[in-house]
């Protein structure tokens, strides 16, 4: 590949770019981003050789598109209709219902590809681009069926270069899925974070107290809340049933605190504790 | 110290031992557990030299109390009954108002110092006992006031020892403070990982998409029923508050994503974003 382009030179796209340049010594790494100052520094870093235009998508090989979920919206058909016809352009989006509605009907379709890399930290921004971040991470890939067969392999290669396993599922399966066991994750986490800073008003040392399970429980309120609103927003019914179970089985729990059944709590413990079991998996990469 | 005794051969007291036979090893160490098996599994782990029975603490000079908080209500005064006029008796449970209380008359009271300290893992059990498991931790201090001054020199000096910073508070605020940020914190955790387990049952393959910020999380789902079921009985009205706070926050959340209001998704997280100027002093040791 001569000419790999990079749309949004964050977390997710420094850290793709990172990996690629070293399985792909001959291409040229461009990087465009709506912050000036972000591509300035995604090239500092050396995450890419040099600052482009969306204009300069003509010249791809390949072009990943790495922003947030509303302007990917935007942004998807704009660079299908832009790329010349060996071009694959793969979006790492956290949604994918959405993003696939919006380039459905484009006469390129067949040169696109929806994934969503489960891999990640709590920081943004070029600077906090790491190697090897999706090293026996998953990769989902939605409606390869949609993507032309030559450029299924290439992306195909291109993640098992990043040793990363694929998992193949429907835009609908995957954003249901993935309310639960992430977009939930992390709003239970900011609103941990916010009810506790709401208490130190009253108790202005209480983070004295806190220990490595806080911290542990709260990391994820550290997220950012630009990449984190639009993702929301697009996953709202999924986002909202899965807040539902949630509050609903907080509730119950406060229920039977109040009411001192200690048999309850202790089985609503006992049971989760499977949890152990499932993290084991998560660790060793399934 | 020629004889140390903990009752209670589990994650904390077994990590305490672990590092006090390393700064006092002139003392002989027993473990009372109403679990043989972990009494034999301590003993096994070389955490303790010798099994003993609750009675034999009348030899002790120092007697270190690490069981369920329920079970320390009834134990506590029976070693303070039994010990010798020298020991020193402390409880390291994670509630201490009821604790504090059940001993409050106690013609040994003097005898007693009740602490906490900020420290665990999701684990327990002795083969969860750790070395160095406090070094940089806060123990809390609680009436420190109502301990002979000898005996809370000797408390302070092993703290140190184990490289601790020392708070002093009150029972009644320490139990407000800590419901925040450790009790709601494992509620928060568990009812995450109940949520999601639910949900799988519609969905066989969810936590092949569960990525490191689950993990991180949930982890403490994974923590041990039987000790956190007395803690939030005990610690009841202050868990509940907590709990109100968090699941209004989450409501108000959940109405924000329904209504559309991206300003206030934003600006939620936003404010909370505070944590990582937080968490950052909890790394550095404040």
């Amino acid at each position: 590949m001569k000419n790999i382009f990079l749309i949004g030179t964050g977390l997710i796209g420094g850290s793709i770019l990172k990996d690629l340049r070293n399985h792909y010594p001959e291409s040229t790494l461009y990087g465009i981003d709506k912050n000036p100052e972000h591509a300035l520094k995604a090239k500092s870093n050396k995450i890419i050789d040099h600052v482009a235009q969306i204009e300069d998508v003509k010249d791809a090989q390949l072009v990943i598109v790495s922003i947030p979920v509303d302007v990917a919206l935007k942004v998807l058909p704009q660079v299908l209709d832009l790329v010349n016809e060996e071009a694959l352009v793969i979006d790492v989006g956290s949604t994918k219902e959405a993003i696939c509605k919006s380039v459905e009907e484009h006469k390129n379709r067949r040169q696109f590809l929806a994934a969503h890399p489960i891999a990640g930290t709590e920081f943004s921004g070029p600077d906090a681009a790491i190697h090897d971040l999706f090293k026996n991470k998953t990769m989902i890939v939605c409606e390869v069926e949609k993507t032309a067969f030559k450029l299924q392999e290439s992306a195909i290669a291109l993640f098992e270069k990043l040793k990363m396993r694929v998992r193949y599922m429907t835009p609908a399966a995957h954003d249901k899925h993935i309310a639960y066991v992430s977009h939930l994750s992390h709003i239970s986490s900011f609103m941990l974070g916010k009810t506790v800073i709401q208490e130190e008003v009253n108790e202005r040392d209480i983070f004295d107290l806190a220990g490595s399970g806080f911290e542990s429980t709260v990391r994820l309120a550290k997220s950012s809340p630009a990449m984190w609103t639009p993702i929301f927003a697009q996953n709202k019914e999924h986002v909202l049933a899965s807040l539902d179970g949630y509050i609903e089985n907080l509730s119950r729990f406060r229920e039977s605190v109040k009411n001192n059944d200690h048999n309850a709590i202790f089985k609503d413990m006992e049971q989760t504790n499977r949890i152990k079991t499932i993290l084991k998996g998560i660790e060793n990469g399934k």
